[in-house]
């Protein structure tokens, strides 16, 4: 078998770090700024993602006038308690968790789906929703770019995208996807602030891995892996 | 600004390689094999991909069995001639493009989406589609995972979600997302197969980057950048 892709030792290294280190971070450090060069080299990491068809279906926005951030915020609130209400018996729970950096947040993005995708059919003529797939993995190399740069991002879906669409004048068919927090932080979580705050827990990698059909046994896992 | 956070230079250069090396393969050597210990690593990088409200949708489902995997091929073959014909008139074009190698590759494992998500509110009460951002998420993990261990990724999502979902025994609520095609490479291309074939080209990151609405110049922005 060729080996000679394979990257050094402490490269892949790196990478395996920033995969463990990476974060959906709610706590900013305010007050901060991002450098341009530092910003447009995360957008470039997420523009080369990989797309359906190669379709590139993401746009983003800066988001650089305080009351748009501030309207943008109102907006996530909103949806906070509705989502809250929607929660039944764990809702005083929801409300108490952080869900967003926003207002402290060095750089806010509005990261949308582009109009016109209906054309594109090549690996979505079934699957439509493959271009929000799309948009996942992109986001998921600026996610990580920015933990390597030291930067946090959190990524906000916690609103109502009529709104956030009117409110960024985007044309029909076109949608926003996330409101992406990116800045300093002054800590990593050590493990995701939702295991932290008891919403959740990781779950072992055989409850996830069958072989050949739905609950077949993949029992070539070994460990105890999370 | 705390700098702390930030990973040596060549720890961040080996991600941004990865980034930019990394590719959607449809060459797989024939006959070839993946370590299982090799194979769980990238499955544990996936794993620890973000999930909106951490609800870790994915079901990863490792395909063994020849016969199942060439009823796999099958479906996409069929899906193939429907997208072409979908095409209208770029439809011979598209017929001359390789878009799988799931009979080539070492491992073939099909991403699913899990059942009961309905129940999931937290981040998704007004887009239910984020759980197929989380996969994408997820997956970006593994795809980068496997280029640093020097291996090739293809995601297949040309495919009838219900003959896929049929064929794996998946239940009421689970759906198929990807066929992911994993293995060794002679050689990775050295820019997106589609863009060498001129199915498109990357647009200048200029295009899809705005200031505070759809449309607004992102005048700090630098160079040509793709």
């Amino acid at each position: 078998m060729p080996s000679s892709h394979r990257y050094p030792d402490t490269d892949r290294a790196a990478l395996y770090r920033a995969i463990a280190e990476r974060r959906d971070m709610r706590h900013f450090l305010p007050g901060q700024t991002v450098a341009p060069e530092l910003l447009q080299r995360l957008l470039q990491a997420a523009h080369w993602g990989p797309s359906v068809g190669f379709m590139q279906p993401w746009r983003f926005v800066r988001i650089t006038r305080p009351a748009l951030r501030e309207q943008l915020h109102a907006c996530v609130e909103r949806e906070r308690q509705q989502t809250a209400q929607a929660l039944g018996e764990r809702q005083a729970e929801f409300l108490r968790l952080k869900v967003e950096g926003i207002r402290e947040c060095a750089e806010l993005l509005a990261v949308c789906l582009a109009d016109g995708r209906e054309r594109h059919v090549f690996g979505r003529r079934t699957m439509p929703y493959m271009d929000v797939a799309s948009v996942g993995c992109a986001l998921q190399n600026l996610w990580l770019a920015a933990r390597a740069e030291g930067l946090g991002v959190g990524w906000v879906s916690v609103f109502e995208p009529a709104e956030v669409a009117a409110l960024l004048q985007l044309p029909e068919g076109a949608s926003p996807l996330a409101l992406l927090c990116i800045g300093p932080v002054a800590a990593f979580y050590d493990e995701p602030m939702l295991q932290q705050q008891r919403w959740a827990s990781r779950a072992p990698l055989a409850d996830v891995v069958f072989d050949d059909a739905w609950g077949g046994a993949a029992n070539w896992l070994t460990g105890d892996t999370y």
